[in-house]
């Protein structure tokens, strides 16, 4: 035991033994703390900051990628990349709050979404005999009979789980009973009026939205939302593709988290509603829980479902499935009624998922016009052309710069980042989530900040700064745009954009505007033909519209014809949750749909080097 | 743990600590031993008889029904009832041969039958292209699609299961796999030439007989037969269901033991046809068995479901489920392939199973008339008779006599039984299983006792003992025969038959008669109108008709039409593993039969009376 050594982690105040040389990040993880990896552990992001506050501790030299990815300050104060720190004695850990893959402003509203109720689960109140005539008939084909009676159902078969309550419902309260039907099984009898409840849940790949609806009234319960914990195997898709196929045991962590999370997220759903009284005098529980609907990009339904990733990490990027697909939730590990199912809505390619799906269910009931752009703007943005019978979709890598990933003083948006920014004849004014003491900019700060210095002239069509702009100084690394001082900051430290940080947005941008536009011309219209945009996903909904056509990200169209839907992912996903209907017309759309395929196009590079500009 | 003893069992040499008086059956129970208990432990029967070597061991003193059911000399000799004797310090037991529940002739062949080779399991080579034209379809897609090419079938739906494997097996062997399609479902794909097993298991109240079967060719690889390690719970239906409601977990534990021998079984298989060589280069293990087949009477049906029985105990002895139903293995703890499903047979009532079922799938084939009795001899025993359209089936109570319970010299047909005896001038003779050193009778050398007995006027019509005769003695409880004296016997005690032997013979095959008579009455025919006497089991394969005829167990009809087919059940079960027709025959045949309650049927009693009669 002379090689292991003890790490404590502040402020969660955990204590571990390990390995001595182990890395910080790795010791995090044993420790079941999730610290923010963007690049899954490959020491290229920068995101691991943690901070060592003795002096002389003993852990490693910093390395030549630490002297590159942080500041001299910043190294000088005790922060180090925890992928790149190896302990060497017992030590004690300060995690930065910005670090801790968790805790941000989450979206689960979504615009009101008209929707059908016709559930996948029949539920049917009726009594049995409890001395019956005809005895010599089984207790299921007893059951089997009056249920065809009372709804005209053909063949009914029966769900083995059911059997076994069977004998004992038919004793209790002179037979009247609950009887749950999916899909001509029967799969449950429950006590009269017990809840029949449903979720569902938008995967995505930095955050998870869980609403938890009543089936029988289509009422939606309860709503939450919380980081996807496979954040701390990698920020974005690749770098969990990478992941799962670096580790033996990736696919099955990466599983095995978002599963654990799912199960956290039910609980405290039905706590909620509990608490909220929804439904008094009954107490509503997982178990209740009796069928969901998960959508996610393809990425997010394969860990999900525990399918191989590695082929959608290489050309041709292939899903090994697209199509809908009913899943037993116990086969997972879900821990709701032990015969739900998990309806899992179709993919369209191996990078446009059920999510983009989903959301183009929400736009059926939505819209009512023709022409239609659908942009759901997360580390991978999804885009969709309709008009008419047509609809065209691709997707664009446009990265996790909008999350505030690879950009120096970019954090998510929690307490404290700066969400909106103006120029005014005073200066630099700005708003802060929660208004908290500055300490980073979250992705719509970026672009309005972005979008002002356009304006003012501070930034040109390149990209590059005006020197002569008091607001420009020279940082260690060149020009950069001084936003807030330390002083003024919460965690003492400038924050600023630089030409790097420009960059990276230029290139985010400029992948998303070049997916759009290739859509467009693929259609054949012109941009203002499209008589309705509909922008999608957390970042969507509270970005500047004004902003993102200022910066060139969205065609100039007329302000009155965006609109921003919050999570219509998950919006979707109730609705098919509510609706067998709707299911089938997601699998409708998700067949008839024509993929574009941006990685070969012949005119991407040319659409993305104008992109970029603005 | 100063209330702790130790108790070692002989001659396995067990050792286990357990609490201070605990009785030496629930001791043996916790140590894994499974001692034969009738009465499933109500200390009604007799058969758990163990012995203790010491002088005056500390355990508690005989009980008065001790003193009832064992004989003096047994007593004095240290012969106790386990579930009778408390434990009160450190012990050493010995369990004599005949108590264990365990090794014993057992049945799994029956006469060949005909079946169709359409299995459920639908077995498709295919070559997929590791360098497909149409790369935007998901893996699945092209799977399906090259199915559908090949075999014309309509939608397919994947299974997960399978659709974790496929990315890897679409880069293996150029892409050469073997698929697995039920019902529209895509389930497994394997390795070219995989094996693709099934296994059909007849599950009797007292012994499982089980077939490995390859459903590529239709032949069967190997065959085993073990006992039902739930005899340990009760030896017939009624003592076994009186035990799950006594017991909270006893569901739990007649399930447990029965899935756990199923798995045992289903490994020796694999491992019997693996020395046997019949497949030479390939390994048979249970993940390649995708499909099974479980037929037994309506208990057995129902605790390998793990469906309560309370009520198949009480009148009106109502199944909770009668239908044919598949389960997925995997779900009852069944360690085969993860994606198999075991088909249940269809029952027709409480006391009417699916092996009965499944015996008149064979008839179907086996059989060219048209006025059929079929009689399936167990501790239930199922009649049915039938003729044109017609088919009735009723079940009587006949116990575990024809096993050799509750008979003082009776046994199981293991090593050393009487099996066939006949009186000639020179005295009795007889035949023992394997020509053991005779131990006591088994069912057929009961038989033939009485028959003999009663063709040379030692027993009469009522089953008096003839006092006169030479052969006939008076013993502690009144007139006895004696067969084998204790010097020639194995365990040098007496094999005699006694009234109160004869007596129980006399309600067992009095039941069976009754039935057959009440069948041939309701029919409205004569009994030698019957064209085909079909009789099945392990005991009525090894029956002499004519002793069985004698005692008027069985009508008086030609020998000629008597058909001795051994396991019909099994038979049957294979015939619906190799083919979904025949499945579906036995669903329509459950249905249409009708079933006669004897219990309160009006002449039952008046028939029962007379039956008893030789």
């Amino acid at each position: 035991m002379s090689d292991e050594v003890f790490v404590s982690f502040q402020p969660i105040g955990k204590r571990i033994q390990i390995e001595k040389e182990t890395n910080i990040l790795e010791a995090a993880r044993k420790a079941g703390i999730r610290i923010s990896a963007v690049c899954g552990g490959e020491s290229r992001c920068g995101s691991c900051r943690i901070k060592i506050l003795e002096d002389n501790p003993p852990v490693s030299e910093p390395s030549p990628t630490e002297y590159e990815l942080l500041d001299k300050v910043d190294l000088e104060s005790g922060i180090r990349l925890a992928c790149h720190t190896e302990i060497l004695g017992n030590l004690e850990v300060t995690i930065p709050p910005e670090s801790f893959s968790q805790s941000q402003r989450l979206q689960v509203e979504g615009h009101e979404v008209y929707y059908d109720l016709d559930p996948a689960i029949q539920i049917v109140d009726l009594r049995l005999d409890p001395d019956p005539h005809q005895t010599d008939l089984s207790l299921f084909d007893e059951l089997a009979g009056l249920l065809q009676q009372k709804i005209g159902s053909k063949e009914l078969f029966p769900e083995v789980e059911m059997l076994r309550k069977l004998p004992e419902m038919v004793r209790q309260f002179a037979g009247e009973i609950r009887v749950l039907i999916r899909k001509g099984w029967v799969i449950d009898i429950r006590l009269p009026l017990s809840p029949v409840l449903g979720c569902a849940v938008d995967v995505g790949t930095t955050k998870l939205a869980a609403y938890l609806v009543d089936l029988e009234s289509g009422e939606i319960l309860s709503k939450l939302g919380t980081m996807n914990p496979q954040i701390s195997f990698g920020e974005d898709v690749m770098a969990r593709i990478a992941y799962a196929g670096k580790q033996e045991d990736g696919l099955d962590l990466l599983h095995t988290v978002l599963v654990d999370s799912l199960n956290d997220l039910v609980s405290r759903l039905c706590e909620q509603a509990n608490q909220e009284r929804l439904k008094p005098n009954i107490e509503l529980n997982p178990e209740q829980v009796i069928d969901a609907v998960i959508v996610g990009n393809t990425l997010m339904h394969h860990t999900a479902l525990k399918l191989p990733v590695k082929q959608l990490g290489v050309a041709p990027y292939r899903a090994s499935l697209t199509s809908a697909i009913d899943v037993k939730a116990k086969g997972l590990g879900i821990k709701v009624s032990p015969v739900a199912d998990i309806h899992f809505m179709p993919n369209i390619a191996g990078f446009v998922g059920a999510d983009h799906v989903s959301m183009l269910l929400t736009g059926d009931k939505l819209i009512s016009t023709s022409t239609i752009l659908f942009i759901d703007i997360g580390t991978n943005t999804e885009v969709s052309l309709t008009r008419g019978d047509l609809l065209i979709s691709c997707s664009t890598a446009s990265g996790p710069a909008f999350e505030g990933a690879h950009i120096g003083s970019g954090m998510r948006a929690v307490d404290g980042a700066i969400e909106k920014f103006f120029i005014t004849e005073d200066g630099f004014k700005f708003l802060t989530v929660a208004q908290g003491k500055p300490s980073g900019i979250c992705g719509s700060g970026i672009l309005d900040i972005l979008a002002q210095s356009i304006k003012h002239g501070i930034i040109n069509r390149n990209g590059a700064l005006n020197k002569e702009h008091p607001g420009v100084r020279i940082g260690d690394k060149g020009p950069e745009l001084l936003i807030v001082k330390a002083e003024e900051a919460a965690h003492n430290r400038d924050i600023v954009m630089s030409r790097k940080d420009i960059s990276e947005i230029q290139l985010a941008k400029g992948a998303i505007r070049a997916g759009i536009e290739l859509l467009i011309k693929e259609v054949g219209i012109a941009a203002n033909e499209i008589e309705q945009v509909v922008v999608a996903g957390a970042f969507g909904t509270y970005l500047d519209v004004n902003s993102a056509v200022t910066i060139g990200m969205f065609p100039d169209i007329d302000r009155s014809r965006f609109i921003q839907v919050g999570n219509a992912a998950g919006m979707g996903a109730i609705t098919a949750l509510l609706s067998i209907k709707q299911r089938e017309n997601a699998i409708k759309m998700a067949k008839e749909v024509r993929y574009l395929e941006l990685a070969n196009h012949p005119d991407f590079s040319n659409e993305f080097t104008m992109a970029m500009m603005f």
